[in-house]
């Protein structure tokens, strides 16, 4: 059975993010005050081939962590996509 | 207060991914088989102040539309983070 998996890239703690700087920076001249802590990152969905939801999730993960993202400087974090997602 | 809201930005249906389909392309060759439908997107996460958890994403829904996505190609949604996300 195939899963919709989302894969969420996110850069670890204190290592610079300067697309997500830029745009908080740019937020209140456009209007929206009181957004902080921006932070930028991927995302991926992708249909896994899998016997159960954990098998499809394991191998999501796996594959994130290895292809979809730098472990150096980021986290990759695999979640089940909801209905229509 | 402040409400830690999740955004993320996918390509519309029809849009060419060719981030999405050169990694399910690769996939095979570095052991990942039964992957299909591989799309690359982008997430953004952000602290909004709101008096409550609907404005917060309503805050953050209008952000995302206006700033964070390119509404022609484009798709943005928001949901709240959960503890620690």
């Amino acid at each position: 059975m195939n899963y919709r998996v989302i894969v969420e890239v996110t850069l670890r703690e204190g290592i610079a993010d300067p697309e997500g700087a830029t745009i908080e920076r740019a937020l209140p001249a456009l209007g929206f005050t009181g957004v902080t802590n921006v932070h930028a990152g991927k995302s991926f969905r992708l249909d896994v081939e899998a016997t159960d939801e954990s098998a499809a999730l394991e191998r999501a993960t796996a594959l994130a962590e290895r292809l979809l993202s730098n472990p150096v400087i980021e986290n990759a974090t695999a979640r089940l996509g909801k209905a229509g997602e």
